[in-house]
């Protein structure tokens, strides 16, 4: 996930509205997937071309149109001009960088969001965006790329779920935010578990390579709140405008929503807090070995320099045949072992002082 | 307490409402017991089954039924159904990692938050949740395991003070909640002694044990003020959303409550102040301690490395034969005497200087 | 002041409402004392029983009745009773570590606040809780120990000034917060004061002492904070709830302490700042005395161990008579002069380069 | 982009009001430039003097007269009284160094912003002054020099766009703002890799110039706030001050302009955060190099200076004829070889040391 | 401007409205001065009583009458009670530690706030205190010393401004706080100057005096934003509370002040982020000055504790006479040359090694 959005080389200069895909092209062909489903029979097919799609719009069951893969711009607009959306809609959902985002255009409701995936190996979060136009009675959602987060809720609908089969479109639309913001959670408690180790890591081996891991996890944290924190207003927006297009029933569904969306921000702010501290964490480690280092050196220093000197002493020259001043202690006969035992007395002593101190 | 909710293998992919149990399963069987008092007497007994605690739904006494142990999803969803309490309602009571929380159902009020335990030893804040159903004459509450805080207000049960029995079961929910922040104060003061006590020992001796013992208030605080700072919100909705299930007069005693949870967020920001200097205090202790080692290894490397190169010079084996420049000192009668002087008058010198910088 | 309020050895668990004394008994007896006031007279005396102040409840003259030492449960108790107070305000005035708090309670007005002092020696503040209990022409003060702020407010009531003796007796109350509030700047000048001998410490000599003073003048503005900030709110609700008992002319007067408070937390907001910086203060003196020990060893070594080495390769035995290669300089004429030439021009030289550098 | 606004030598002391140009001047001869069109027609020419301009006032055309170039105060003040311009909003015009503004003056509304520019190479954020005012079927443009952002709009105008030739004045004014807030996307992007950059050397290669770098960054960030921030609101001020000059689908482009700013200023409190969190990188990695160079210092000193001692002792001159406790290891058949052994099996044994200390 | 505002000796203990002078006496004798005009005449004297200042009260002309000097209590007495200045107004005037404060008394207003001056020298940023009373057709000015920000107004004045001479004296009062806020603008550009130079020097010389300094400029802009805080809604007091003295075209101008004084308290937040950098700023610099000198320590040890080892070991007195095995060097012919090599050839090796570690 970038932490600044990309436009440039696509739509700097060109006229509002125009259709402009900013992303990234991740498969060659779209696929286009429908999910049909009334109170009692369900009906799941692939296309192959976006006129399939069109008999559903009027259709009164429950039709969940779904397409994978945003690059072909002709194939949107043909779709957004079939089930009128207006061309700025278009636009967003084209814009893959879009900060998430709820409008209510009378006939239809407008919302976009990210999906969330954290790659444990490099320890980056990876967003997709996904966008949603709710109709009276069809929902059409728009992906970057296959692979989403939705297969436990066409499980529900393949088994004809009670609540989801006798309730409209809108409940389908609650039940696909609940699962994105439910897969938020995973990717907190994966994000909390780097953060504990790195923590562990910090303290015991400081490294380079933690330096730039906390780094990652700090852009993760920064891109999640940018996904998330739009996200508690588009929830509340949802609830507060008086959309004619959701039930008050599913309204009571997405406040729960709403209080899981609180919870998520919640953490991320403790995470936030957590990571802020890691650096005083790898710090004050680094310090505590650099201490331990300069112990080593100090010890070693103070217990030999004062050595070599007494052994420098009595390798001094003097002639002591000159006079009984010069180094009489060279003629001692127990000047050498003399010299051994203050060495040795000495050494100990400091040993001791270290000791005392508490360096060993 | 853990920093981010668990939810993944639990309950992502389920349909909303799903009875599920997301914490750790604490006994073996869940104990339901139930105080059941009026003006005049009172009634205390342990169930075996939960179908025991259905009559006291409709009794006009006041019924307290407690259940410890949230994992039996069947025995919740029973009670769930005979109380027709919503099945979001019963998800909230058993996903143990949620929010503190308040909702109004017209007729019963439902409430969730969090009990907390300061573990002393390991310096961990434990957290336990428990939820509150509370309606017209009878009082649900739910908690995780045995042992709670409220052996107090049970005793003021027991003994038939006059103001408990007068009163209705909205002044038993306040009793519980009060019991519930009052210990709270107990959390801050052990967790208060705690953080004053690294400060003394951050100062006098910064060890990598402490660096651990910091990280861990730190994330105690973190969870800890994602349990208190809801609950400012849960007790104001309390006081203002205008729930027909209390009376005015436990509204003056809720206030009260309030005051105190402000109190302890107040208390938990000073905290947060004083973690976040405990790191600046152990690193500039350990910086001392840096300098410390850095000023002896200093010290004796000054007053010995010039003492050994002295002591070198009359090492050397010029010829003084071939000429009378050639280190005559080594024939002078008071040769070694002197250079001994010079060496001692050296290190005076040296002391005198570390003396008065302040060294010694 | 204590950051962290104690409640718990004396009222956890005990019922709401109860009277319990939670502060340090400093005195023997509580002192009731009672000074009461018209236009034209003043009546002051000390009374020993708490009965002697009853009378003066209906007295259509000022009273002020203050009592010092809140440990005499009874006492409070039997003064509430006969003025109708509620048990709850009781609790509040007994209960010492209470947040400031105003509340209307139609017959009267009650207020608890925090009287400050600062012992300069220990750098601590310290502070003492009032409650004011204000009735249509009494009140009533609660403070925890003799000696307090107010004795300009007593001289004025003698001296028979004209405004108070015309006023009722919330102007009264306006003067003694007055005082309390006029006080809090004495305090903050010491603090400010303490701040500055810091900086210029911290700077000049950064020792462990330090450290010690900044962790305490740390706490002291989080206890003043606490103590300073709810009275703004406190201050706010006398102006705008329209209590009855506050007459126009005293609202114009608090708003004028309504200004000073501001100006108290726009000051202690400053400190706060200033205090942040303190570490980093230490710190970077700290950094620089450790640069400065660093250069020394490294003046010394960089002199002596080079010339160290030169002094040892003329120590060493190879043997001249061998061969003309071995050590030749050891016979020349000019060979110790010369190396002593050598060693000097080396002295001089890291000398300059030294200088150049800056590092004398 | 200077961080303080320059006021001083030109307009402190003079009456409000007054045309005095406070910007640098960028050209020899202000440039005034029309471009005019109506639904069929485009017309676009380079006046020579002012008075060209006045005739497009009343034209029932779409009239963009653009004038590049302040600092004659003359030719400013002419536009202004011809076009009924209010003097306050010719001084803001004028100043160059004037926050982002919105006024509606009924007759005509007035927008002052900033045009952003990101010097790679200097890593400086460039900002210029972009004044409009817009009235029925005009709308003028005020720049401090050539060069702008809008090619793409004027070649939209030249290409007979059919839906800028069929809005009024104020969806021109739209497209101009929205040009502008699609580059500040691009200076972000910039600035974006400048930062990713930045911490990838301030890890593997802390300098000064990186120092400098992370400063300079930082100006720019405070800069580009001060820039963005207002804007927010002055788009907000547009949407929702009830302007009558600005149609009800302009302003649904507004709005989307509006999200565009929220995004730039999403984005710009994340690089914030980052830029904070650089100084603790380059920290880290500066502590990181230190520990490096120390650690090679130690293991130099702790292998050689015992190994010296060593050489020290034999090198003594103790007289082994006086005594047979005198230096007899002089004497031994194996005395050399031994000693070498004895240093060889030291050095081995302290290189075992620090490899399992991992500091090879 | 000191950060505690001083109030001890004068006035704690003083009843509520006395008039007591805080500040500091600057000159001997308070100066009156007026300046009257009407739209066809000046007249402007120095007075020598404050009973000649009377007349004007009534005067249908604009009189401003500027007293310089606080000290002279009965002088401002005097001038209060002829002009009905309520006491509590009085006070604030002559309390000159005040905050920034209006207030609409319906037939005056008051104002109060501070001009400021930065001391370039000591860097330091001074504070005067100036209140403004203004009534119908008289603007009383209060300053603490002479020498003001208003010489510019003056000139207009007497050069007959139109806009000046034909508005009321509201007009007037919008010119001298403007004259204040542009003077601002000089103070934050002196204060942004500094804080450039102040990085400056951080980087490339990290010494005590800029601590001090980074200290200072900390003090300045705690102090600026306690002048400059508060007059934002001060303005916005006068702008909204429709104070029937202040004319329609008056508040035109004074939004324009508005807005100044946004912007500068956006330049204030800046310059607060960056003099927070600074710190870092300094103790990077300082980190890499340690780094400098570890490194020259480090190259020295590395390259002569080995030489001086061999030196040593060829120093040693082993006898090569007991056996061939003791050093044997000593007696051979190239001995002492190819010691030499070996020494040279460490030599060259160290100081590839050094280069390539880029430490050169």
């Amino acid at each position: 996930m970038r932490l600044f959005p990309k436009k440039k080389a696509h739509t700097i200069g060109t006229s509002p509205g125009s259709l402009i895909f900013t992303g990234v092209r991740h498969l060659d062909d779209p696929h286009i997937s429908i999910i049909d489903y009334a109170s009692n029979n369900t009906d799941e097919k692939r296309m192959t071309s976006v006129t399939e799609a069109f008999p559903y719009r009027d259709k009164p069951s429950v039709s969940w149109i779904n397409v994978d893969g945003l690059h072909d711009v002709e194939l949107i607009g043909q779709l957004g001009e079939f089930f009128s959306i207006h061309s700025l809609v278009l636009e967003d959902i084209l814009n893959t960088q879009h900060r998430p985002k709820f409008e209510d255009h009378e006939t239809y409701i407008f919302l976009t969001l990210k999906m969330l995936h954290f790659d444990v190996e490099k320890r980056i979060v990876q967003a997709e965006q996904i966008s949603f136009v709710l109709g009276q009675n069809y929902l059409l959602s728009f992906q970057e790329r296959t692979g989403d987060v939705f297969e436990s809720v066409r499980t529900r609908i393949r088994e004809h779920r009670k609540r989801l089969h006798n309730s409209k479109a809108d409940y389908l639309l609650y039940c696909l935010i609940d699962a994105i913001v439910d897969h938020y959670y995973l990717v907190l408690e994966q994000i909390g578990e780097t953060i504990e180790q790195l923590e562990d890591e910090a303290i015991t081996n400081p490294t380079e390579e933690i330096l730039s891991s906390i780094q990652t996890i700090k852009h993760d944290l920064v891109a999640l709140r940018q996904a998330v924190w739009p996200l508690r207003e588009v929830i509340n927006d949802l609830l507060h405008e008086d959309a004619s297009l959701l039930e008050q029933s599913t309204l009571l569904y997405l406040r729960d929503v709403y209080d899981h969306v609180i919870q998520v921000m919640d953490t991320l702010d403790g995470f936030r807090d957590m990571v802020a501290g890691l650096f005083d964490l790898y710090r004050s480690a680094m310090d505590q070995k650099s201490n331990d280092v300069m112990k080593l050196l100090t010890i070693i220093a103070t217990i030999f320099i004062p050595l070599t000197f007494i052994a420098g002493i009595y390798g001094m020259n003097f002639n002591p045949e000159v006079s009984p001043w010069n180094m009489p202690e060279l003629n001692w006969v127990w000047g050498y072992p003399a010299v051994w035992g203050v060495m040795v007395a000495m050494t100990i002593g400091m040993v001791f002082y270290f000791k005392r101190k508490g360096w060993f």
